[in-house]
């Protein structure tokens, strides 16, 4: 049996072929232009799909695809998906199962990547997980008895929206004080950006031309590296995303969080702070019962969480 | 069948006794003295538990029991509950199970109360419930596929605890900012007492002789009354415990969410407001989603829990 796996993000997409175990034989990682719209796109994500086939030379007998909510997942179809504008009303699961000639599943992401790192990843064997994927924004996924929990209307686990201070910034939900608008990665750099011109002697200023181009990941590099303003923005960051995590496992008592997402790169760095905010501020019980670990499957979560998607489903 | 229900509460134990549908045929309510220990409240609830027996004249099949935790469900022991001191290490199960010669089981009584409403109560033919007790302390419970979902170590749905903002008041766990320390009849109580020396004109000083004996309950009837002092405590509660719920309902997308609990009493008064925030702030599709009701249950939502505790056993 062969899968197909399609993660589709609002900057990346990737696709991939893998045998029922998991293994994977072929992927390639292609750009997502929002600008060009879901045709573009679509098409530019089936020609990949078929040079990874062709590659893996396998015949495809179920496809997996997953991409960021609203979605409803009984019809395969999208919602007005904040990354991908104007994807509103595509149904992913025909284009793409017309396309291969077979049974296409879809599901959220980040649903999808908890699916892919209980399945084949840092929580094989663990019936609880929450997994939370810190990159662009928050998202996350919830793992019960070893199956996904997706809740009455299969949008559970948005942990990127729980607040975790009523008044703090405005989110790109429109709302305030989101965990999202602390610690996602475009909220690190958003915070970093905004205090770089009352900080002119920070090592962030040598690496870049322009406040513009400040990332997460240069933010963690510079508070590695010792940089005061760098370490003072990152370990905001990291308090706030350990507070959005102890409020998770006081809901569900888990045991085990994992983290993927870019932000997640950060290794030591993220995990480190966040444990320490867990262990200090989730009741004791539950903090006594939680390991926090990376995402196992790295920057292929993604797309071994479509892989898993295709696999809960029965395939005809 | 019949089954023995004891509610074991800071302040009150409930004991009744109830057939197999959970029509209940005879309680009875008395106070737990807390400085006294366990030894005496367990003797008193023996004798009260023979009073209803016997006025209901039936043999016990089954034991419910429904507690503060924490508490190691498995073995029917109470770990370390903060409003039994003393009381640690007590295997319930074995005392109430050889007085009366049936099988008994434990469990958390806010998982218990929610089990109650999910069977009898509020929450009948409902899939995915999130279900707050707001009186005393907050206390969580949450049902998930129609049955109790209790996490890796049995003490899900901590939803007391909570943040919802890093540096707010001091809780009796100890930590800063939960939900509880907001929302609570204890908080909204110690809240109001705060204020009163800076309000002499609130109706409160009217109907109680001191600051120490102002209650949730009085503040809730302060404020329908239209007294400014008390409306303004009383519409922050709300607000925090509306927060508390929003994140609640974006962590697990419940179909429906069921407050019990003293400070529930105030009905209207308190749904309206909850309601209003969780629509404004948890994530719209969950917010769509959600009904928020009061328990059905009413002041038996423990006792109907104790009930339903005995009855998702099988019975030998």
């Amino acid at each position: 049996m062969a899968i197909l796996g399609i993660d589709i993000g609002g900057t990346k997409t990737m696709v991939g072929v893998a045998e029922a175990s998991g293994k994977m034989l072929a992927y390639k990682r292609i750009e997502t232009p929002c600008a060009f719209g879901p045709d573009v796109n679509i098409k530019a994500t089936i020609a990949a799909a078929r040079e990874v086939i062709e590659l893996a030379r396998v015949i495809v007998d179920v496809i997996g695809i997953g991409c960021g909510g609203p979605l409803d997942r009984k019809s395969g179809t999208l919602h007005k998906v904040s990354n991908l504008p104007g994807w509103e009303g595509i149904c992913l699961t025909k284009i793409f199962g017309d396309e291969f000639g077979a049974r296409a599943y879809l599901d959220n992401d980040a649903t999808a990547a908890a699916m892919g790192e209980a399945m084949f990843g840092a929580g094989r064997g663990v019936d609880h997980i929450a997994y939370f994927t810190v990159s662009t924004g928050i998202g996350g996924g919830i793992i019960i008895n070893g199956k996904p929990y997706r809740g009455y209307g299969d949008n559970a686990g948005e942990f990127g929206h729980t607040k975790i201070s009523p008044d703090g910034p405005r989110c790109n939900c429109g709302d305030h004080g989101c965990l999202e608008s602390f610690a996602s990665g475009t909220s690190i750099a958003r915070i970093a950006r905004e205090g770089l011109s009352r900080n002119p002697h920070t090592i962030l200023l040598n690496w870049i031309p322009s406040p513009d181009e400040v990332t997460a990941a240069l933010v963690a590099r510079a508070a590695a590296e010792g940089d005061e303003f760098a370490s003072r923005i990152w370990s905001e960051a990291m308090y706030n995303l350990g507070l959005g995590v102890a409020n998770v496992v006081n809901v569900l008592n888990p045991g085990l969080v994992i983290i993927g997402g870019g932000v997640a790169n950060a290794g030591d760095l993220l995990f480190e702070p966040v444990r320490k905010v867990v262990r200090k501020r989730a009741m004791p019980a539950l903090a006594a019962d939680v390991e926090i670990v990376p995402a196992a499957n790295g920057d292929f979560t993604g797309l071994m969480g479509a892989f898993a998607v295709a696999m809960e489903e029965p395939v005809a």
